[in-house]
């Protein structure tokens, strides 16, 4: 997963998309002067309505901030009951969704991963934020969030601020992602700013890695950290995965697992935090060959798009297909094309609002060297528009990174129907005489002189015939060898080559699924009056695919008939894998669906006779008759999806309340 | 989880049950001398049994080493696509069996977790293994795995042992799991045993803790662990899940998730692992009753089982109903063997034998002070009996361990129909004074005051009524404060109590899902001649349940027309939710059954007209032939289990090949 940059801008309430601007860019902020980020009533408003839909999922346990009896632990939740359900059934729609129907090889890999696999990846070194200690008490802060909380009060809250002054502060907040340590420095030298509620001072910021870190092993010598996401998994698997798919290229790997990132102070509630499931994708394809052979599938599908020009200029997203995207070259290629057709149908399915998500492409700036085009799946949320899933072009970089660290060549070959004569370089090392000068580390020189590079192996070769040695950096062995004329013979040889050897690209998408099912929430929430009108009821309008419990069964009234005939088609619902709750309480049956719709239960069973039975769709309230012997059967098909409910309303005669 | 022992015995080949002695306990063997572990033939033959079925495991990526092109980490291992896709369905069958069949609440919470929490729950304390270490290397190793192998090494090949030596050996190969470090140490000094490659001397042995340690936040001074057993998120969840029940017990909550154990010198591959899936049930009931409703669904079911008695006696396994072993007090209590059958129903479905299963009880010096009975679900592997569900009566240890820790109370409430009357214990803080001294730590003494035992409180009152004051213990705080006579008030009166109030008692079943998993693939691994009688073909008979694949598509010859039809076919399968293989080169269809047998793939669908098509089962090997547009809704029904292979023999022609 692309290292996620941070951004929660604002859009409250949603208010449909013409002429909506997104400030979810900091170039684009950079570019035109930054309007403050939200009113005051707008601001007011999405937190009243975060309020509302956080007050509810904690009540009804959908998530409880983990270890709570013992003051809890910032960044860590967990899900209780329903919201576990939620996540289980998103998991495996993403199965069905990905991994089934695009036949992807699915693994699972530890979350323990030595230091060696992360250093190759760039995390020992880059994975960090940058951090502020105050100087007295020792509490740690990010050093953006101070300087960018620092700007915003002041704008809000100084009303004598001049207009250079202000200028000032709002070019600051645009910036705030592009600063230098030193620049972050200076500023918070500048404006004397001070630790939050100590008002203590502060030390000069530094690097802080977001890894977990600990030991593998008993001996303490082995460092180990537990993984950030879960692609090294795949990557450092890629031999074996290319062999099983028959050594044939393009193919799919994916993983669902946790992912750990030690943040310096989660905010944001469910959207930063310390432990997390990611369900990623490494698509791995020819770089020469980034056509897709089910494009046609996706390439009608319209959607929002926000491409980087867009951005830099000032416009809203645009609806545009994906075809027209990737025939413009707004996106890169097919391949990123299908998957983000397949990102936006796994999402909206799951019931994501179409006009609340769009595809944002990253700006230049930030993108890594590396990267050939990258697309982050933004959700509209309270919070702002929530990166919920990347799907980058990575070219070769991570497969390059583990074969140049492992000594272990990552490649795919392309067979030639005609061998080809090419000028070759060939390197031939000459065991015998490395075996006696190296020993037991033979075997890694051998190795690493054969993965040698061109321009490497013309210097080695000029160097032995020019002074009879040279000296090579064994990466394997971690140290600086000398090789003797006697011991390789490098040559440019006419060959016949019969293959083409190379290092796939890769297409990420990876999925934040806990950032993507705290805006299903909130997409999903609303209130009505209840039956008597006075008071709003809070409903989850989860799709059957969704929904942690998939009906109820309420006797309308305690009756021992009405009770054995709930009790009976509890069990055929079990039978039948539908999980459901039931509700033999003498409480009033409107008492009973609230509590329901609360944890957005799509169906109800009333029992009123004994031979047939009431069932009610939760968002119409419209009702049915159905007999008792084919009620399950009814809503199996309603909840596996293979009728709507107007489907059934065709079927059925309706039943007014 | 109970902390599990570790045992390995064997019992090779599987030789049918009658007059089988299980050498699973180290208080059998204490009381019996123990005969040599096996014979050498017995040995070599279960040996090759796990080489073949490793060897496909691995050839076949069930599972990979983990991080291999690093030359990998002992303990670590990935699943690779069929074996990722075995654990999805063993746990999406959990989920099903336990989860919705029993109503249970499942939660889901993180792997990182604060010291005080594993404090609480004696982790912090007592995780550990005895260690030595290499005094010049530093190499680390178990003590008494050192100790076993010196005695076994010893026994098998110092053929100028003297009778009193050998059975010196073979009382400390006996006693070894009862041995204290200071025994293990004088044993390793008496018989001057040495680091095993290096032969240089040990160090003194010292326990281990095996909990992966981190640090939670960037302060660095809170101190986290990857938690050893995903128990204690339930545990510490008690409160909000008694309420989400309705404030009823009994009722049980389940979680699935890693757990992580950084083992000293982790052996026996996919058994002894440093990371691991667990799945686990926290049953909470009435320590007054443990009767169960549903008890007569399991109580005709016929097992083996071990009791501690027989282990004792030196008794073979019996075969019993749960029933008569409830009823004979030999399992304590209804709920424990209604889970004893649920867990035997869990294993059977997957497709573990019933003859190599068995449940041993734990004996006296096995179990925890706390825990009323135990049980363990064995499984018969290659390595001997292998403890893959541990069904523990832990009484209120847990709850309690929390409630005294975090001084929230963690208790249920039965409800009286009439009030009684009770000689009780008043404690009433002045809050007011108790504010004046405490200021900011004023409402930790309030409740560690309210919740001060009986015998506590009546010695605080003795010695307020004698000095005026009186020191008291604050674990919140962690330190001990002055209560004077003006900030509580101790009285004994007569009250009428309208409840009883309790901590429950819980019933756990862990289950290993990695051990089940392996012990599946022996239990599912056969080999047969190839269809020209020249070469063994492999086969795991999996059901269509755990298999990785459910059908594959075979065109029987390279023609367009057929591989219109596999395709069409192909396509109704992803639709369908049916996971397949298609292959369409020439390969010989021999060749192709062969390949996916050794995948356990159960049903083969290939292609040899256009309207109808050969449907081949796995292990019979027979076949039926049924029209293109019905094969799928067959090979449907067959995977969900709605009809068996007998079934669809009787409705379909069968094809003789």
């Amino acid at each position: 997963m692309e290292v996620l940059k941070r951004r929660a801008f604002c859009l409250w309430p949603p208010s449909g998309r013409s002429g909506a601007v997104c400030f979810t860019s900091k170039a684009y902020s950079t570019v035109f002067s930054p309007q403050p980020p939200c009113s005051r009533t707008e601001s007011q408003n999405r937190e009243a309505f975060r309020q509302a839909v956080v007050n509810t999922l904690e009540r009804r346990l959908f998530y409880i901030p983990s270890f709570k009896i013992y003051g809890g632990v910032a960044g860590l939740y967990d899900y209780g009951p329903p919201g576990c359900a939620v996540k289980a059934n998103i998991l495996a729609f993403w199965r069905q969704h990905f991994v089934l129907e695009e036949k992807m090889l699915e693994v699972d890999c530890p979350c323990v991963t030595p230091g060696i696999v992360l250093e190759a990846s760039g995390h020992v070194d880059k994975f960090t934020d940058l951090m502020v200690k105050d100087e007295k008490t020792g509490a740690c802060h990010r050093a953006d969030h101070l300087l960018k909380d620092f700007c915003k009060d002041k704008l809000e809250k100084d009303h004598e601020l001049s207009a250079e002054e202000a200028a000032e502060l709002r070019h600051i907040l645009a910036v705030l992602d592009d600063f230098s340590a030193e620049e972050i420095c200076a500023k918070i030298k500048e404006y004397r700013i001070t630790a939050p509620d100590t008002k203590n001072s502060l030390s000069n910021p530094y690097p802080f890695n977001l890894m977990f870190q600990t030991s593998i092993g008993p001996s303490g010598s082995s460092s180990g950290y537990m993984r950030p996401e879960t692609a090294q998994g795949i990557f450092v698997n890629f031999k074996d995965l290319y062999y099983y798919n028959g050594n044939k290229l393009p193919f799919a790997a994916a993983q669902i697992g946790q992912a750990f990132r030690n943040e310096i102070s989660p905010r944001q509630g469910l959207l930063r935090v310390r432990e997390f499931t990611l369900a990623e994708i490494e698509h791995f394809v020819d770089p020469k060959d980034k056509s897709f052979p089910k494009f046609s599938e996706v390439s009608d599908l319209e959607l929002f798009i926000f491409p980087r020009e867009d951005q830099m200029s000032g416009q809203p997203t645009r609806r545009l297909t994906i075809g027209e995207a990737v025939s413009q070259g707004i996106i890169d290629n097919e391949t990123l094309g299908y998957y983000i057709g397949r990102v936006y149908l796994f999402l909206t399915q799951l019931g994501i609002a179409k006009d609340r998500l769009h595809f944002r492409q990253h700006l230049g700036n930030e993108m890594a060297h590396y990267s050939v085009d990258c697309w982050d799946a933004e959700i509209e949320s309270s919070y702002g528009w929530v990166e919920c899933v990347g799907i980058a072009d990575r070219s070769a970089y991570d497969l390059q990174a583990h074969a140049d660290r492992s000594s272990v060549p990552l490649v795919a070959y392309e067979k030639y129907e005609q061998p080809r004569e090419v000028e070759k370089l060939t390197i031939v090392p000459v065991k015998k005489e490395l075996g006696l000068a190296f020993k037991g580390d033979h075997k890694m020189v051998v190795e690493a002189l054969e993965v040698m590079g061109e321009k490497e192996a013309l210097k080695m070769k000029a160097s032995l015939e020019d002074k009879g040695e040279a000296t090579f950096r064994v990466c394997a062995l971690n140290k600086v060898v000398t090789i003797k004329n006697s011991m390789v013979s490098i040559s440019k040889e006419k060959r016949k080559e019969h293959q083409r050897v190379f290092t796939p690209s890769v297409i990420e998408p990876s999925f934040g699924i806990g950032r993507i099912i705290y805006c299903l929430y909130e997409h999903s929430f609303y209130t009505r009056p209840s039956k008597c009108g006075d008071e709003q009821v809070n409903v989850f309008r989860f799709s059957p695919l969704v929904a942690p419990i998939k009906c109820t069964v309420f006797p309308l009234v305690q009756n021992q008939e009405y009770e054995e005939v709930a009790k009976q088609i509890a069990k055929s619902l079990t039978a039948s894998g539908i999980s459901y709750k039931i509700d033999v309480t003498g409480t009033s049956i409107g008492k009973r669906y609230a509590r329901t719709d609360e944890l957005g239960v799509p169906f109800a069973i009333t029992v009123d006779s004994t031979s047939s039975v009431t069932v009610r769709e939760r968002d119409s309230k419209q009702q049915i008759r159905v007999k008792v012997d084919e009620v399950v059967s009814v809503v199996k098909q309603l909840t596996d999806g293979s009728v709507s409910w107007g489907g059934v309303l065709l079927r059925y005669p309706t039943h007014l309340p």
